[in-house]
């Protein structure tokens, strides 16, 4: 039987703490679908074109890494793809109280469908996307926070 | 002297958490009396005649429940109503951290109003309405995580 | 119906924070019973009959309050004295999540007994027995975190 | 290539969550060893033998679901079996705090070792292995906590 | 070697606890920047120039004590001043998690600067700004949140 | 005004989180005492004539740092010293609802002293004593938790 895990987000931008988890997924899963939630009613701070180039980039040599745009629940998209699993990193307890939520949640709406926690690394603890955004919109360096290589624009002008 | 206490939310929707609690408090007092928060500068997912219709269906059968709408601060409420207990539900960590900061901040603004807490059952650990509202508006059914037998609306188009 | 609350506890001393517990919730419930946890195996700091005296000193002048000490589950003092409510104060997140396991464990053992929370007043949040015991052995002056009028027998020489 | 998860415990007595756990993680790997950790200098509230037929009970129809007994750090456990998984279910946020911390160390001492976490199911949140020894050491019932079918000795009269 | 610490906030409005932990930190630094952050795209309550008259009047016998008012990367601010400190208060658990994200992210821009960290005092845990504006919004009180002294303007109409 | 920080712990052993506190907050005060609290009635894993060598070898390099025993209050210690601080690492949320409460009382016993809490480095995160005790009695390396150059004797025979 097929093991593909689904890995949610909107990676508004990616970090390195997301390439992490999904590296160190890959040993776990025949397949890991980076899947870009995108919903009507939300605004992103980066485009969806860039953070899609972006995954591509990112894991464009890993083989097992897919990455899709979906917008509606996360269990459907699962669903859709024959994937048992939902990946996701906990980095605090405060990740934790909202992830258990969530997955409590998607559980009773798809009982056979399992979410899977990987901690994140220390090193990347402080790394959410919010607060890398933050620094960018300060005109703040934001290469150490994101993968290798990624080419960046400038802050648009306040 | 009579024992009456205020449960104060959005019902944005009613969860079965909400019934709940409600059915559980009743033992205790006179009269729990649900009140619909409604804030000019906030908006809501739901229409307010659509949440209050909710509830008093809910609460029916319940002799000791009533549900009005207010605006203002919620001790200024229990005043007007000779209510002497705030009635607040408990699920995670996190919410006990919010809800210690208002009960104290309650406290301080009307001493003899009493702030009680009870846990949340652990099958509606899960429940809470904005996560409820999130599955409403992806096009999944909530009739799993709302009091049996209300009508719901489809979700408008995105 | 009788309205009784069981407030359980090692009392090992008493703190002004279980004063004010006891006296916010004698205008919920006819009767208090402050029931002091006796558990062979396990080793208290004060004897178990200065604990005792303190308690009725505290709440001498409070009609509604009584002592007792029992050892075995508190579910089923609950059930000898006809009492429907065990009474818990709430300190912090940690706090929280102790007091939420053992009251979901009570729930199942006993569905019929509800546990209600009070929040500590937050000048009283520091003070948890344990610590209060620490700096009496340590020599330190613990008056200002018990009732007030206890005679505090001096630290036993280390 | 061979896809092995230890489950490390003291089993203190097994509960009803650590089986769903198993139960659950067995879809994603080839062998769930469930590992009984021993450790001179800490006592136990169940002999050695009863904890391990009872775990051989539970899962004796679970191909793929073996047992057995350790001393000294996990992680060495793990590179004898050839097992690149340690599996955790979590069950609150101090849960969690506690296990980060074991995790990272875990890793620093053997980062080819992976910690995965499967989130508790809400109904039994509530059960830990010392809640569970603390009921039975008062007499009370602990059937409903753990696996169906255990035959449970009677509390050691105190 | 100067000493300068800068205490960043949007003082919206200032608090008690502003003021506790500013006061308190002033036996250990020469001097205490209070930084008032003013970012296009987000919105405040009360006035920018009202913000500031405030601060000042707070501290206006207090040598050592200076306001000002900033857009952009707190840990920029700080080297512009040559401050090696950013003084933030903690009053509950969920605003550590916060904090330990911030200031992470700030030592891996400005490994130079540390964060240091106050407790506040007890009686003023349940202030936080953003309480007090809704009280404000709501026609309360706020004169027993703020510092003594200020002139609060009334609500302005729903 | 002279400026003294006092560091207590049991250091039990020191680790390289110990270390980098310390030396982080050197730039702040002119002294930093590192405390080693010892009770009579409370065991430790290494002994006390290794836990002060060790902690004279990390600090033997750096003016401005000491190392000393004390039983009894730390406030106590800090008033006899003239210290005016008390100097602690925060790592986790955890950790922060401890020391809170530790803080508290101190502040209470001793208004006069002010508890200054520095966040652990993420690398030293998973870093606690205990933690490092129990590796080192299961036989595992803990050299790289603890200082550079610290010679550690064998575990004793379990």
């Amino acid at each position: 039987m097929s093991r593909i895990a689904v890995f949610p987000g909107s990676f508004d931008p990616v970090t390195r703490g997301h390439e992490a988890i999904v590296r160190r997924a890959l040993g776990m899963f025949e397949q890991v679908v980076v899947a870009i939630g995108q919903n009507t009613g939300k605004s992103y701070y980066f485009p969806l074109q860039l953070r899609q180039e972006w995954l591509s980039q990112v894991f464009a040599r890993d083989a097992g890494v897919s990455t899709l745009v979906y917008s509606g629940l996360t269990v459907e998209l699962c669903r859709s793809l024959g994937a048992r699993y939902i990946l996701r990193g906990l980095r605090t307890a405060a990740d934790f109280e909202f992830e258990r939520t969530i997955a409590q949640v998607n559980r009773q709406l798809a009982p056979e469908i399992e979410t899977l926690f990987l901690l994140s690394s220390p090193e990347f603890d402080a790394l959410n996307s919010s607060l890398v955004r933050e620094i960018h919109r300060f005109g703040g360096d934001i290469s150490a926070f994101v993968p290798e290589g990624l080419s960046i624009p400038p802050p648009t002008g306040q």
